[in-house]
């Protein structure tokens, strides 16, 4: 018996638990985990089920002709398989260091096909990358296009299904930012829509707020205005300068971006319309 | 089509969902909202279904059956129709105010079929008990036997369903304890299982912790061992007086309680042994 | 000896917890708790100390000249003398309710002089002023004058040294603000700077934000702009409602709105151009 | 001129602030920031001042005679070097890994003059120890003296300050935990006094608890026991497996063991009996 993930979204309408977990058990499945959500504004339906099953590319065959006749977004895939994941970076290492130590430590299961920076090497302080290949992608104005052709043909080489912008200091230009919808997630270093743009904790003790946050989003062409995957603040006092907003936002903007990787590579994440789906 | 509400664990086995969610179908059902979850240590499966149907009482006819050949612990209930709740309460009303208020602004779905305090009326400085029938039970350790008489018979008469004790400062019998076995909740005022037993904000300050806590349990003949269902936290320091963490814990204490209440009002919470699954 | 607070701010300069402590000895005086903090922004200097002296008003006569020496905003006040407020509010009453009972439990030293709202009496469902006098002050587009006229009358007669908006749906004219200026706070029903102007919880569930809150803040002309006093934050899912947020906003609203009301009222809070300074 | 840090306790009594701020200013120093507290149980008063001057060590050598006159525990230094610190470790190394990151970062201002495990180089995954030097230091039952002679000479030649116990699996002899009384910080994975002794996380999963917790505190003979410098928690659901409780576990040690190594290191934590205060 080998395990399986099915996430789903479709049109509400009755009977679609019924119809999923009846061909689940017909095909000698048996569910670990499932939940459910009918989000009544959209009148969309998601369902997430874990299972154990003994031939999951047959059930996955069978379910195709299912998934067709309730018009379903759907994929299936199997749950010991790690995310193959690529992590663009700038010269700010910490959520790099945090996502390479987490992988590390199978608290995320994720594989780190490559790290791409528009920076060399050397801006990088972290020593050890775990055997994931470096990618330099310089970038000026002038050369955008050619750099993120760059990107996209070691996406494709690599396979990666997550594109994760770890502090990636650059813009993605609005035609790459479609192509990557739903699966590239960046870290915003504020509690949106609080503080977009840029030097976002001066703004913050320029405004005098009494928490710091950061958010984990998809990235779409809108900037800063992709769908949530995950929120986190913590206290501040008035005694914190802008660099010990810095200091402290750097841990929440790890816990906050490992969250939302750790969602998504587990399959908990749903876009539905301008927010998400996140089943814990 | 009215709204009603599906709360079921049993030993885990396949088909399971299918069989709950085949017969909703058939029975003309719509799933709003399902969790389920399958504890691999006591290998116990729960689950909780909200859907709307038609004709809610022929679907509870239908599912005994079901619910037989799997042995499950389960109940159906019409959703719209509040939780009978009888509070306890000693001198100390701020949990009580807070689950009247709660309840007046609709944030608790629950209907309050009494109030008993071992203290008389005035005790309670609250002047408001919107209509919850108040009862004095005094006690001593001589009248002890009687007076949970007269509590059980309070129980009967009012129907009630869930039994709250909000900062009630008596220690229920054994044999009252395990007879509401399940539907009985206390607030305890410390972050279980640090601090059992007497004045514990008192024993907080002394051990010189940095944050205080409250816990909302399931109550059991083992003092403050109960099944947990909800807890929270807040940061102290050096300058808070004994005084001071109790007036914090207060408002800690009310939100936990409130939220162990609406939890069990709304059939999310489920005894798994010793400790509870909790659906959000 | 009686217990007093001395709170101070002036420009930074050499000798000034010196001078003030020196004083402070000289005159008998013994220091139970002080903090002091130097903006490196604004170079501008804050000090609170609680101090046991036999005689205050002849200290408060002597530190007069030190004050201006120093050129200080200073006041001193008998730390057992409760801070005088009015308390204005519109429909929901959430707010008012816990400062009642806050006051009532003596967790807030104030002395609620007054409550004022621009609907009438039975439009709040409280029951219990506990002894507060009710005023009620409608207001039109075309009686607004008339009617801030009548909230600057009350004031003066109820001798409020603190006013506040608890959930008072009605914004206040530019002048009003300024006269109240550093003396007057609101709750905002957002974590600011997100979400200004109407309906928060509204834009918070349409933007898919993953945790909601709510801000004080000093009233200034500048709407929702004003130095932040407190925030508080807290989590909540896709499956949240407007309704449901709206829900859990309201025990944020209120803890903050406590805590700011706590902190204003003994004293700790600063106004520092557009931030403010809270001593813990 | 330079910083300097100046921390004081000595029992209470009048004139201890105007001391000590009348010698600053006569010494020409300038206050940049001060907490005092007053421990109404223990009578005991604390102080911290961070303050420039030209000449600090001829304020230290003016301020003895002034530290005798009230029978003070003091120290006074240079606020720009960094705490000499030695950190153990046995085969967890996230702590390890997040304090090395943290230093050169600059968020904690310490100087790591050493790592010593009980478990061999490799035996710890991290591969750059940014020049710290590597001290294996095996134990037994029976060669526990001889290991912590080794030890001591360590914190000897490196002239440590601080000693932290960063996952250490060892237990200090009495011995040892009493001369390093006051400067050897441990990082105990339960939400104490909650779950002592081992596997913690095994223990608040079998208790069925809805947050865990960290512990940072001075170690003492009292194993467990020692003054709490900082704690934290985190949510949890009946979903999490101990191994989830783990993982989960490791970022809250690692936030509260940072939060303790830097306040310890910017002289703001005191040993106040059983207890700490900890100026912010």
């Amino acid at each position: 018996m080998l395990s399986w993930i099915l996430a789903l979204s479709c049109d509400d309408r009755p009977g679609i638990v019924a119809a999923v977990t009846g061909l689940l058990r017909d095909q000698g499945g048996n569910i670990t985990e499932a939940q459910q959500f009918n989000d009544a504004h959209s009148d969309r339906f998601f369902m997430r089920v874990a299972f154990d099953i003994a031939d999951g590319p047959a059930f996955r065959n069978a379910f195709t002709s299912l998934a067709e006749s309730f018009t379903m977004d759907w994929h299936i895939r199997d749950a010991d398989r790690p995310t193959r994941t690529l992590i663009l970076v700038s010269k700010f290492d910490h959520c790099l260091v945090d996502l390479l130590y987490r992988t590390r430590m199978n608290e995320l299961d994720i594989d780190i096909v490559g790290i791409i920076s528009n920076h060399p090497r050397d801006a990088i302080r972290i020593s050890n990358l775990h055997g994931a290949p470096f990618h330099h992608c310089p970038v000026t104005k002038e050369t955008r296009a050619d750099q993120e052709a760059a990107i996209r043909q070691i996406i494709d080489d690599s396979g990666a299904e997550l594109i994760v912008l770890a502090r990636y200091m650059q813009i993605l230009s609005d035609g790459l930012a479609r192509d990557l919808a739903g699966r590239c997630i960046n870290i915003h270093h504020s509690f949106l829509p609080g503080f977009k743009g840029a030097r976002p904790y001066h703004q913050a003790h320029r405004r005098g707020v009494k928490m710091i946050g950061a958010t984990a989003h998809f990235v779409t062409p809108d900037l800063d205005e992709g769908p949530i995957i995950a929120q986190g603040v913590e206290a501040i006092s008035h005694a914190d300068t802008p660099d010990r907003l810095i200091a402290k936002g750097r841990s929440i903007e790890q816990r906050v971006l490992a969250r939302a990787v750790k969602a998504y590579s587990e399959d908990r994440v749903f876009m539905n319309g301008q927010r998400t789906v996140v089943f814990d």
